[in-house]
């Protein structure tokens, strides 16, 4: 099984933190659910159908001129790979945690850059996904429609003309897709405008969560802003949609930034300083405090109040902390301490690499 | 007013580090109270009289060869220095908080390296004080003696043939003495062994105490171990007594660092750590902060935990965050705001100039 480096390095495509507006967006993403015709949907699917299921997008990635169209992808098997493994896949957001929990026939297939992947029998037969860096949503869109066409010249996909494309989960039906950015609103969070603004997010169709999805909480001041209704709408007026609110929250979120800084420079540039103290020099981290603290810092790279350090830290070591990267790093599972203490070395290496901060003033 | 550089540097001998067992014992010192016969006490004193005490102390240090044995002496007239000024003598441990707060006539003169002085017209006629730095309060009393002698061959003392030296407070009288060491315990706060030990104190006639004598919380895990008892004893029973202890103390608090050192290595090399990172970065920090910061950070030092910051920074530091002398880095009164932001270059400038601290492994 070739599986390229997506086990060995933290970085994906869309932890560069290259393009439009990537001081405050993280990531663009676009996913479409797809079932095949006449096939039952996965949560009550034979082991022989999934294996079926698993073949077709493996036959279709190995068709000849796929490659040169689409790129190199790697067929991951979900029943070939370990535990943690499946969390460094969770992690790069390439699976969901559940995806990573379950059983059966099941797998991933991933473009060698990894922003293009598709899962195979999670709730639907596919979930195709396209995240890019920065503020990319429109990009990201029309990767993951192209892989839908050429996945359609193979399958034929359960599809009703009133509904749309038909989901396991009836949210989904219609054009099938999730549309979500990744932000970065420290401002918002600090000048506490960010309440309301999250508040309306639900009457407007759309939906405010944490870094890691439902249910997971807004950790390093990252918010992920995603597309409640996928029925009745087309999927460029999703992604016009988002797309506008968005720019509305960036724009928000430089407000906050620069009342922020105006008001209380001295207080930012003190959290910002301290917060590149700590992460340069702690031995244990949390990975908690390790967010808030990279966030500050973030921050403070942003507004100019540290310099030397690439902002790009930040994307990557969102990764590169979480839980199955450093455990890889220490061979294995490892207690808690242990594990911050990696982190805190991961940390510190990554940070001072570029020989350090430098002050602005 | 000749007063050499006393206002203008934060150093004293004191603030050196060097001698024996420097790690805990940042200082030695002994104080001696003293009256002159038929004279009232200083709080019944007509200014006369008080004018009539200094200028016998100032007659004094201009006799002819007193220069040559004593070294030399700064008079300093309480009357002719500003607020800002009583209140730097007070933070090098001149004078008292309540003397720098009295009217009148009252006077203190300094050797040039700050380990002799005499107080004039405080709560006695005459306080005569010497402050050394580490484990040497033997020599402390050797030097305050023979100050003490010197003024005796011109002046004579209240003394009762029964009671000893007479002094406006009753418990001073008998030797006039109060011999004290201020000491770095770290470890007994960490491993709490310290709580028994200066709870016994009282019953072996010490007090224990905060960095600025009475009522002073204990910042920076600073303690003043002083005697109790100044009658019955003789000034050697005092300085034996009080040594016999620290070196106790010394052992305990080592034996509580290598406990420490031994259990919690890890958690101690982060906290070390955390404090040289934000000590060398951070842009805003109060009094409090940075003397818990500072004493981590030198136990780090003492530890061998981290190299290459001299450990002296920190007696230094001691004096150069207090208030007075950050109010004339910035020239003048201030707001805590600015006098934090003050202290924090101050640390950074300090700390970070011998090249910023080495890793041990």
């Amino acid at each position: 099984m070739d599986r390229g480096d997506i086990f060995s390095r933290p970085d994906s495509k869309w932890t560069e933190g290259k393009g439009p507006d990537a001081d405050i967006v993280i990531s663009s993403r676009v996913r479409l659910a797809r079932n095949i015709k006449n096939m039952p949907f996965p949560y009550m699917l034979s082991e022989e159908k999934e294996q079926e299921i698993l073949n077709a997008i493996k036959d279709i990635i190995e068709t000849p001129g796929f490659r040169e169209k689409m790129g190199t992808f790697y067929y991951i098997p979900l029943n070939e790979i370990d535990q943690l493994e499946k969390q460094m896949l969770v992690e790069k957001h390439l699976i969901s945690p559940q995806f990573a929990q379950s059983k059966g026939y099941k797998g991933v297939i991933v473009r060698e850059d990894e922003s293009l992947s598709i899962m195979v029998n999670e709730e639907d037969h596919f979930r195709i996904q396209c995240l890019l860096p920065a503020m990319q949503l429109n990009d990201a869109w029309v990767l993951a429609n192209q892989m839908d066409d050429i996945l359609e010249q193979t399958l034929e996909f359960a599809f009703d003309k009133e509904k749309g494309y038909l989901t396991s989960c009836p949210t989904n039906v219609g054009t099938g897709m999730r549309a979500s950015v990744m932000l970065h609103l420290p401002g918002l969070v600090f000048t506490r405008m960010g309440y309301q603004i999250f508040s309306t997010m639900g009457q407007i169709g759309l939906t405010v969560r944490g870094m890691y999805g439902e249910g997971s909480e807004a950790s390093g001041n990252l918010f992920q802003i995603s597309n409640q209704v996928t029925l009745g709408l087309t999927e460029e007026d999703i992604i016009n949609h988002l797309t506008s609110v968005t720019l509305q929250v960036i724009d928000q979120e430089r407000n906050a930034r620069n009342l922020f800084l105006k008001e209380g420079k001295d207080q930012l540039e003190d959290r910002v300083w301290r917060a590149y103290g700590i992460l340069s020099h702690a031995r244990n981290i949390s990975s908690q405090e390790a967010m808030k603290l990279l966030s500050d810092l973030r921050l403070g790279i942003d507004l100019n109040l540290i310099q030397g350090i690439d902002p790009t830290v930040f994307n990557n070591l969102m990764v590169a902390t979480q839980m199955a990267f450093l455990q890889q790093k220490g061979k294995g599972e490892m207690q808690p301490h242990l594990r911050d203490q990696i982190r805190a070395a991961t940390i510190r290496e990554k940070i001072t690499k570029k020989n350090g901060g430098h002050e602005s003033c």
